[in-house]
């Protein structure tokens, strides 16, 4: 079995989970997509929120009813994507520079699955760990972040520099603590087990499942 | 002697401590209101940069020269004030909406100084504790930080909306984890003993010295 079969097996279990009448948060990436056809398919009456503006271009498309999150208090279930997944549950996003907004989403939502191929299986987690910081100060924030660097891509819907911290992760929940409190740091993409219910692996033909 | 005498005298001793050549970060409030005219009497070929437009307008206006804050990596020195300093050196900041460019600003300076009157000086600190927040999720975020809420103001120069956490601020090193740490959070007011090099503290005629 492919990646790609193995992302579709896992997004089409997640699919399975929303309900009719939920609020629901739409990650980014590729394994989203097939998340989202998999949804529409089934003919839910939902609200969604999308964390970027590619998930939500693609989800209208496919009839699925996105509305701006700034007025939802609270999310039933999120799904979404990770670029690596370590044994404790901890995450590392953003390859898609939608970290922010994914993690937001995140913490807002009752319930947050987490779906990939089971290449995204980790033992510890590497670098590079993305983070958005503020324009203002950028030169400096960057040079405490060190070693860490901007990449060349437009600024995020929230108006921050997608960049990446370079360094070794060692403990993430050190690592993920040391970022946040970094001023100039808007978000970091190390999402903590706190934030994930449950964790959907296609592995072969099969999905795992894992509750954190 | 009075409140406003007391934040003169401080503002004056710190503009004292600027030397020809130096990178500066101005801060912004009613204390910073005097050090901008003492820094400017001096005269100095210095580099400045400003936390808030009202701080850039007022310096300029005074011949000071402020440029933008995204090309230099670091500073010499920030002044700035607070709305509260415990025993610790821990500060509230934020009353005036600007508290996550001094932020930055206080962390990419090799010495940060605050400035105040003697009765910005506290035994414990109180809420509330201003919070910058990203629109994207505004009313989800309010409800992970409550008791919470907005201010009726213009959004920041970054973008984010200006609230207040209102609950207790009980241990600010750990009050301050919880709320970097909070998705959606773009900066907080509590400013750690880390950020701080000294505080100068107009005290009747008096400036008292202390070093953290």
């Amino acid at each position: 079995m492919s990646v790609e079969g193995e992302k579709r097996h896992a997004a089409e279990a997640a699919a399975e989970l929303v309900e009719d009448g939920m609020a629901v948060g739409l990650g980014t990436g590729s394994t989203v997509a097939y998340f989202l056809p998999a949804l529409a398919l089934r003919g839910l009456r939902i609200r969604c929120v999308a964390t970027s503006l590619r998930t939500e271009s693609a989800a209208r498309e496919l009839g699925l009813p996105v509305e701006p999150f700034e007025e939802l208090d609270r999310l039933d279930l999120a799904v979404d994507g990770a670029d690596q997944i370590d044994p404790a549950g901890w995450l590392v996003k953003g390859g898609g520079a939608a970290h922010t907004r994914e993690k937001i989403v995140a913490a807002a939502a009752d319930r947050f699955v987490v779906i990939a191929s089971a290449d995204k299986v980790v033992e510890t987690l590497e670098p590079p760990v993305p983070v958005e910081i503020l324009t203002y100060g950028a030169t400096a924030t960057l040079r405490r972040l060190a070693p860490a660097e901007l990449r060349d891509v437009p600024p995020s819907p929230d108006g921050g520099l997608i960049g990446d911290y370079l360094g070794p992760v060692g403990d993430p929940g050190e690592l993920a603590a040391r970022l946040a409190a970094t001023p100039g740091v808007v978000e970091h993409g190390l999402f903590g087990p706190e934030l994930v219910s449950e964790i959907l692996i296609g592995r072969g033909s099969e999905v795992g499942r894992r509750r954190i």
